[in-house]
């Protein structure tokens, strides 16, 4: 079962060494790790783990801990959040593909889905493919949308890198080579937000596999 | 020096123990760790962390691991995607909120700074809820903006914790007890989203501390 557990604990090297040791000893396969600082000697770290048995005993493990001040089960992010679509390039059409798919995710996340829509507005061949790059190492990421007006060089071999991630690629229909490599092209910033959102939730048959056509 | 590192590794209990074991021994202070699940017996881990040397021998040490794959140094997340804010509420609203938030970011990000606008559209007291007081345990988070009409209870109890924890809350004008527990009220919610990311960009002078009145 999959269980957040939220510890408040000493700060400093060698922390999370030691609370990971009590959670193999409890066969948790840990999921996901949130640090928190917050105070100069104390940081909060939140775990996500897949347990075999009950979550009970291993929170009391942990607040025994000597460097630990609390332990507590808490929601994991998974239920909170969901999944994320990350949308990027630059400002003025990034905040029209935000509008399409903010109000298609919250039509699935009434029906139950948990969708969340975050953003980066970026300028700069460079930073834009980071910025790709980075996607794929964040959790619960499932599409990214480029959203500018001309991409390519070093962002199209990134999107090429996230592609064979896993990662669901959508391009607005713009100069460069960017279009070329995303797994679906959309003219209508609005539209593409919608497309992406409907394309990751689980309350739509839509898949971009089923599609005709690539471009929009 | 604040490094990333990024590990494929074996999946399963007792690999991140064995991980930080290492970087313990380097006198790594780790600041963040992504877990990324891409196939069924690998895994890739991104750590960030704050290292007192250069990070050449941990990466080597870290490789050197029989349960690792790969290890190798990446960016770090703080240079890529930054602060963050967070917009949840009502589809319609966050939408608008979120268009003005992206735009101002694009502003500040052009002149060097690094603001994300992440979103969730969500409906209920008791979702809304979880989702403030899990904005506090999410990396990099610094304002939080409630954008609906109608929100109170369990709601406003959550907003006067995270704000306990450090994080600005942005509330639009709305019906309900939520308006009261804000640091700022905002009517127009293009210019909460707007002022929301002056107030959490170094670009600007601009402080919630320095204004006359708490509502616009």
């Amino acid at each position: 079962m999959k269980t957040g557990i939220e510890i408040a604990a000493d700060s400093g090297p060698g922390i999370l060494h030691e609370l990971t040791g009590v959670i193999a000893r409890y066969s948790g396969d840990i999921l996901s790790v949130e640090i928190l600082d917050e105070k100069p000697r104390e940081t909060r770290i939140v775990f996500e783990i897949d347990l075999p048995d009950e979550p009970g005993p291993l929170v009391v493990a942990l607040g025994r801990l000597p460097v630990v001040h609390h332990a507590a089960q808490v929601d994991t992010m998974e239920r909170v959040y969901g999944k994320r679509i990350l949308i990027m390039g630059g400002g003025a059409q990034v905040g029209q593909v935000a509008l399409g798919a903010i109000t298609e995710a919250d039509r699935h996340n009434i029906r139950g889905e948990h969708i969340s829509v975050d953003t980066i507005p970026l300028v700069g061949e460079a930073e834009l493919a980071a910025a790709v790059r980075a996607s794929a190492r964040l959790p619960r990421v499932k599409a990214i949308v480029l959203a500018g007006s001309l991409m390519g060089g070093a962002i199209e071999q990134a999107v090429r890198e996230v592609r064979a991630a896993g990662l669901l690629v959508v391009s607005l229909n713009m100069a460069g080579s960017v279009p070329e490599a995303a797994d679906l092209v959309v003219t209508d910033p609005v539209q593409a937000g919608v497309m992406t959102v409907m394309a990751v939730a689980d309350t739509t048959k839509f898949t971009v596999e089923r599609l005709k056509r690539r471009v929009f």
